[in-house]
């Protein structure tokens, strides 16, 4: 089957024509060879939601034309990033689109192109791309986590995403590792994601670092304490520092204590990480899984697996391609 | 159907021949009228699996020559005090029970009786109760949280079971609330049971009350701290006790804690409170309720839902019926 997935982000819309084969297995299943084309175009997302809408039909009609060279498309995913209701097809208030308030998605492009449509949010997206083509195949349960400015997480349960009652489920960085901790965007105190969340990293590896002279990130920390963003840290990680590899793996460590409460709570085994920070690799990892096999029952101690994500900034369009497709 | 349900506990083992029609609805379905017999003997505990099995078979012996009134009994349901291979019906090293290792208790009593044999542990069973007969009647998706000694919780997720993908979930009580805080008994600092298990209650009620001396406990909290038990801390509360009622509150509102943690990680909104402490009613309820709606993401805050469990000590007898005819 050919099918159309559409990823809309803040600032660009990534689209692909993906063959998706009815016999294919976990084994001859391979996200690259699967994309026949892609695009990419910027959101528009200040234009509202009738120019992101304009942007998502030009990319369909791009990739209708191109798709009738391979047999052509029958289907559209697509993946927004904020709440959906995947049932009826209508996006909800997303943070980074403005503008946006229960915008019936789905119905607009199915009424464009004559097809079925399909919608979910990008996190559950990426989670079913990573069940279905990468890190995340052979395993019948896992959380997919993406560390970005938020923690978004996709939950897979028995082979299936799991969304909740509402379509809201899988809010992993709001799980609370320590209500006497720092206060969060969302209001509460001492979520995962107020340790975690690209937005207080800077903060966090300022006070670590301000304390480690040793480290080449010291006079940062203590002059420019806004530039320690997760791509320096996980650069002078990567070229040896020993204070900026020892604060990923705090970082690692506490989202540890919030896998091993899901892990507790929901007999599930696996993590895949993805998303900025993930890319700091080792040191990261490592604190993530110490953690989390120190903090669950005895029982789950030897089955957790911390794996990384595969799929990169693809897996967002190669979910909502395989939603299309489910 | 006819059908016989065993609650195996720590000291009782308590059985009932349950009636479970076919057409029944939520609306005509009630427990009370749904037991035609009732039995219950001592586990004997101590007399290790052949004792405990011994006890099990001479129940459903005596339900049987009853059943014969009424009707063949054509099933058997045992919840166990334990983790539980629900799928071949191994019962694994129950805490409670000791010298079980692996007993294929669902094969042991089948063999016996000629009859289909299931098997879940305890706090499963008592879900499947509330599910079914209970006060989660109506609800697709809820947490069953009986408070004793640990923190148990069964997991019904649109209408099944969640047993996790080991038969493990459900561990509710070893979700951390604090890195930071108090050892708990699996090991972990700061679970939620090591501030609200029957074990913790005398501790924690002794440091609060020795500070309110204006309490009828206050001579107890310094004289014969662990006394502070549970009922004598729910009892005082009832007889207007503002100390006892505010340290039960603040126990609610640790519970709380968790109980968002679970509603942003699942999107699940309803929770139903039994076992020992939850007779402290309102004070527990009222600070469990607020705090679950002050920690959650404000799109759940006004679907959080907090209700007693209404089946008491018959939940897990009621529940092995049902699954036994499930």
């Amino acid at each position: 089957m050919i099918v159309i997935g559409i990823d809309i982000g803040g600032t660009e819309i990534k689209a692909g024509l993906v063959s998706l084969g009815a016999g294919e297995t976990p084994q001859n299943a391979d996200s690259g060879e699967r994309v026949l084309h892609r695009l990419a175009v910027p959101t528009n997302a200040t234009g509202g939601p009738s120019a992101v809408i304009e942007a998502v039909h030009r990319v369909v009609g791009e990739l209708l034309r191109l798709s009738s060279d391979c047999g052509n498309a029958a289907r559209i995913g697509i993946g927004v990033p904020g709440s959906v209701d995947h049932e009826s097809g209508v996006v909800l208030c997303p943070p980074n689109l403005p503008g946006w308030e229960r915008v019936p998605l789905a119905r607009i492009v199915e009424a464009k192109w004559g097809m079925p449509v399909s919608i979910d949010n990008d996190a559950n997206c990426a989670a079913l791309a990573e069940a279905r083509f990468g890190a995340g195949r052979g395993h019948r349960s896992f959380i997919a986590l993406t560390l970005g400015t938020g923690v978004g997480s996709g939950i897979v349960l028995d082979g299936a995403l799991y969304r909740g009652e509402r379509g809201f489920g899988g809010e992993f960085g709001h799980m609370t590792i320590d209500y006497n901790g720092p206060q969060c965007n969302c209001g509460n105190t001492g979520c995962v994601e107020a340790y975690i969340g690209g937005a207080y990293i800077p903060g966090r590896a300022r006070s670590y670092l301000a304390h480690h002279p040793e480290s080449t990130l010291y006079g940062r920390a203590l002059e420019e304490p806004g530039s320690l963003t997760p791509k320096i840290l996980a650069d002078a990680a990567a070229s040896g520092d020993e204070g900026a590899r020892a604060f990923l793996r705090e970082t690692g460590e506490l989202l540890g204590i919030a896998v091993a409460s899901a892990v507790n709570l929901l007999d599930i085994h696996v993590f895949v990480i993805g998303g900025g920070i993930a890319g700091a690799g080792e040191p990261l990892f490592a604190g993530i899984a110490s953690s989390a096999r120190s903090h669950v029952l005895s029982v789950h101690r030897e089955s957790i697996r911390i794996l990384p994500a595969r799929l990169g900034n693809e897996a967002g369009m190669l979910g909502a391609a395989a939603l299309a497709a489910s």
